[in-house]
């Protein structure tokens, strides 16, 4: 479903041809990855407590990546004068994890087995909820490759602290996941941005959060401190899993999802910093959440997603390639 | 919310006031039922296979019921030269069932207490779903009162037979209720009419719906059949509990619904059958699923739910007054 | 804006140009309408009692019109064998009444002066709603003509009675204009089909109307009576005022209104009555209202307006052309 | 319809439940208000000159306000680090104002009326629109309470600047409140925020509108001069009437409103001029209006101005409490 | 992508997984196609004369046509009593042919080329636009195969004649393809069913088309003739190509077009007529065209394109699978 | 269709008129221009390469365009102090090109000669796209011009570079008119503001570009040289022409476009630019494109268009009438 170029036969306009994401090519057997990142979808969203309609997310942002995938051999980027995710850098798309209605535990557990078989493959696993609930298997996939390659530092971008423990049972909800992560202890802290205005966390669980490892930053105070303060706060040296709620932007360029608040971030305040992550470490997992495009007729924030996503993903193998080189943000 | 009339102090147009079902008053203590009629929403969706937001299907209801509060002393219909749901019937809104997010079981049971709580007081209940699973714990709060009035037969409206037994666990999802309760011993049978197309239900699941008492028929045999023809076919004298799923219309006026299905019934197949069991049978519950609003723009489907639902509710307390009577249908 | 055919120089596809209706030419100057059919636009909706945004009426139906714009000599219509709306018809349109926020007597005044100034040239007035209030000085302006003409009768398609009287003051708003007409000493009675449901018409404003010389139809009595059924219930030789409520049809057709009703006309079933009257009537004017677009993102609730109206206006100037001759219906 | 917390029977997630504002208790009886805050409805839009549909302004707004109502007591903000709205703020719904359609008369002083008896009851009103013209009761309603308590200042955060005195006798539309409520003798001065581009304002009447004691700054005048420059501008000690036109927002936040114009404040260049008046001003009063969510499929404008309204009446109560204590603003 | 069932692996939900028409495997190499019917979407719309967009009718069909992929061993239909699509039957989708912007020419050889390879293949060739342009280069691909096997007979499913020659030099518009089709010899005559109403074609296309062996039959005239009357008409063993323009179909379930025509075919009507012509003809080749899905935003229009597709193809296998055999319609 | 003040006879609200461009009059004879600036729609979107529909630009932009009409004689700015586009400057709307479906050639063609008819006429053309390659025709028309007036500079707002020379032998798509518009002898260079992310032009691309006289700046690069230093870059005294990519700003306020691209400009970042340039450069021909309204059903991106037209042709006339003086920007 990719790979051709101008100089081969198609000319591939982002219209024509099966979505997967770039238009990468599609493995139904996961025992069989050869790939530096595999794409895993994870739509489920029963875990939310507003709109629901996560469950779209992974088919609309393949759907909106297909409008960077213009076929060339690399995105080259007039800013960085870098081209990014040329032939070299190998994506497959695994489709989704399969999802059993009215069960959430069996649900998480297909999720959390597509990131295993990624991490044993050596590929950057890239999950598209959902809702952020699926972080939650993410997470537990990575006990493994944790105890033999050392722990992880979380970095969220959220409007939402999703730091409860337990309420009317619940565990596994949309509401947990920053808290079932805070407990994992190959998980040494988390540093969670873009938190803001009232929220399902009680003052309590951010207490809580910042007494097992978390510094919580709202968007005002990242951009008081600015990109630099910010990167300075995350532990040097720190292999780092990036959760990325597509809430915590403003609602102004991501309107489709379950519970938008004003206030967040805009797009280069974002991508700038994953850029200065993707650069100053390791990068493990990447999962985005809480896509629902049926909330967003314009279709800007599936593409917004899909942007993000593969901006970052170009980082991060870019600076992968010139890890020794002393490279210009 | 309501119950003013032109004579008092309000005109109260459609569009004023707070959306309770038919602007009906709100009654917070569910031990304090006092009416002919109790509306309790059923907010849970996550028992559907494909698009969610059946959980926004009470408010939109509610709101779409509006429209048909003009505040007259009841609602004059030329051709039947009747007035219904004068101010002698008693409706009241309970508002919804406690949802809890991850959880169908506790979700369900929530439901389940609400109905029992309406029928211990005597009034009808009219549940507004939520996906058709919600169905499985209405059927569920019958059991007292069957057991002291008798058995009923499930009068189903719907696309799909939803028959399945159990698939990968699940049991209690939107793909299930009727074969939940044709298990039930106070259940005698079913009437399902405007079944249709390929769906979740194989070949199996027909034959035993059969065997369990279904009376199965689509859209073109009940057109075949003829009105009469069809409410000859229900077992007479029985008393009717009525599940009203929005996909068994056509997509051309209830498109916002989850899995919608080309073919369906025309709005006065489906009234002239529920007017003709409303004078024929003793009603003993409704519910109405499946409305997921955010699929339909034009408000059309939560329309067609309203209206439906108020036309049936006149039918029905009107033939309860006149049950002596020989009535024109 | 029209007039260019094929051989000329334009192609003219129906997204090219200014969208007055159909294409036709703009006239400015009310004082210099040399026509047969003058279109005037009154986008006034003060008189909603649920959802407005009629006062887009015209502007929508205008945008649609231009579909059936192909530039042709005329529109072929291959079941009829006939050719209508060629070059001898003289179509024009004046643009819209001037409206005056929360003024509704003034907005009123204007629409009838408009309407006034078309019936002075001699051209069937074509008004485009609008909410139903707005045939209200449609009604008006037709005393002088009449005084001279002798009365008229009106046809009503519409899901609503529109009689009520007065209440809270009100006597100009979308629920009036029937009773308004049926004051006027020129209405010589009404024809008022499709009327169904409940409305915000009470049994008082039916026997009011009856005794003022309605006859009312619902749309099941419609369809039971036939085509010719009805064509015979008005009186023969009447000259009939058209007034159009797009609620009158089904919402499935025109979900894009303020107040749908579910059980409405379909396309043809008032085609058809509307062939019928031109060629056995005199047609004297014309309006189409509560067309809001805004309900409507597919659109076709004004591409039915349209479409309807140019059928509509082909079946009139067709006949008066052919009123000698025997036509085949 | 509210007040639940987790530790009772309920987890009351947003979507679940009548829509009153913020889950707040509906009080029918306008006599029996007992309360720190009461929102009143005025769903009137008869004053616009674009898009209507502000009518819907209530029930959107109402929606919205559930996404904050997570059942907490008190909405925990980190970034202050306080905790607002707890339970010892008692915030009241009382519906909706009756409208009577095409009568701006009648429906504006209903709407009067509505916050006379607020302001009776010791209440603070809380209005939402509607169009900009219900702006015009709520002042009228202040004459007495002025009389008493001493006269009012009025920030208006609007994009345009209202200030029509009369064209076409039009007095009480969407751009003449600013100009009625300058006439008054209690009100001695306006704060006009956001003002820009074109509007229906001609230069006569921002000359009129300085002449009367207007103080307008434009966006980027607000911009240069900063949150304490425009705090500074305000008169020491004035007590505060707000009026919120949600045109006064970016479109990219607000488009769901009748008169979008581009160049708006973003959020928290409100907000925090909100948060400063609460702790500097006595707040008498607050209306909001022009959401039009009609034209927002994403429902970010209604969940900007239940946001807005939610943290702005936290600000309120926790200065009103705190008033005698030096504050971190 | 598909072919798992309940008892192996996965439940698939149709929400779940990339969108290859029905999950069917997705075929790169066309020079490899081992199927009984392999899907090509041709995803072009400079043809169009008034709204574009079918050049995302291939992916919104895809999507629509994973909720009748419920993973069982085919699907059964309790009408007709038999299992439709089973293993037995060979489905493959070859993703889209190459499209060139701007350029019609190259766009069209492209489509040609891929139906080309499917017929080569020996698979019945099933094209989904695009607009009804598509179709030119589909019939011009049938000539080598017809020259072996003998001449065809295009059955059209369509609001509009397309039998446009020249007009500006447009030849391959999509007001052309029936004129195109009607030219090659080895077509031997057209069916054109659900023409109506004005359109692009003038009263000189009707007479040509009928002149170059064409029989056209508006939606009234095929309901007067019946199901079989209609199917009598169709010449006794030709062997035929079914080209389905989506607008034929009554803008009540197929909104999202660009050219919409009021009074169309419903669901039924066209599903018998294929279901009689699958059973008595050989169908060698099928488009179905015009699906614009940003037009409707329920998603019906594609649900009907994919569950009308699905369910033809079900009778094309099935019929002969049994042409030996007498069978029930 | 315009001119009309207060004191004339109407009040000519926004919503009420044929929609011209700020309802300026129409002139259907290109060869009777009189007038300052002329509007000319170019609905052509064959060049598209992701989501077309910019051939509804033309209409949408004229329709927000009336938003702006309030009849005034002239639009007071309060920031400015400035009257602008009063009754001195004429304004006349021509229409649209003729665009012929499948035929970029000759549409494109249609575009030139509209242009040159405008330029004959001694009036600044206006040009509403269209898809970005009728920029391509465009600049065609300024041969003449150019030999005698000298040769013209051309300015782009645009997200991508639009640089592309040939691929697939597309050389008039909507991603080569800059390389066009460089090939041009009379075209001394180009300053290209926003470019940004990956788009459809290669690295390739924008050495070529520089090569041939370009000057490429980001958003971010615009941001940080300010908008005196962006002036500062564009060659002293050069004749402008002025091309706008609707898609050159952020989705959050255009997200009516075919290929959106987060990061872009907000408004008053491009609005100060074309007021610096206004004043400092002759004027000699604008563009703005790819205005996709149904993408945007909240209207604001055509809302923007038209704000942003309309506040600069203020500029341009007004510079014009005050070129001797010293104006403060």
């Amino acid at each position: 479903m990719g790979g051709h170029g101008y100089e081969s036969g198609r000319l591939n306009l982002p219209f024509v041809g099966i979505p997967t994401f770039a238009k990468s090519p599609y493995i139904a057997d996961w025992s069989q990855i050869e790939a530096d990142a595999a794409i895993l979808g994870a739509p489920f969203d029963m875990g939310t407590q507003f709109r629901p309609g996560a469950r779209f997310g992974p088919r609309a942002v393949r759907d909106a990546s297909t409008l960077f995938s213009f076929g060339h051999a690399g995105a080259y980027d007039h800013e960085d004068d870098a081209t990014y995710l040329g032939p070299e850098v190998r994506i497959v798309d695994l489709g989704d994890a399969d999802i059993i209605h009215t069960d959430t535990e069996k649900s998480h557990a297909n999720i959390e087995s597509g990131v295993r078989a990624i991490l044993q493959a050596g590929a950057l696993p890239v999950v598209i909820g959902g809702d952020h609930s699926v972080n939650i298997p993410c997470i537990r996939a990575f006990d493994e490759v944790c105890a033999s390659g050392g722990p992880i530092h979380v970095l969220q971008i959220d409007a939402h602290l999703d730091f409860v423990d337990e309420r009317h049972g619940v565990r596994h909800g949309h509401g947990n996941p920053m808290r079932r992560a805070a407990e994992r202890d190959y998980v040494t802290g988390l540093t969670q941005l873009g938190i803001r205005n009232v929220s399902s966390t009680a003052k309590e669980g951010y207490e809580s959060a910042r007494a097992m490892g978390s510094d919580i930053l709202s968007v005002r105070q990242v951009r008081a401190l600015g990109r630099e303060g910010v990167l300075a706060r995350i532990p040097t040296g720190a292999r780092l899993y990036i959760t990325i709620d597509i809430d915590g932007f403003c609602p102004s360029i991501a309107p489709g999802t379950g519970t938008p608040s004003h206030g967040g971030f805009l797009y280069y305040e974002v991508l700038e910093i994953l850029q200065g992550v993707a650069f100053a470490h390791e990068i493990v997992g990447i999962d985005l959440v809480e896509v629902a495009p049926d909330y967003d007729p314009s279709g800007s924030t599936q593409i917004l997603a899909a942007q993000l996503l593969l901006n970052f993903l170009g980082f991060v193998f870019h600076a992968r390639a010139h890890r020794a080189t002393k490279i210009r943000l």
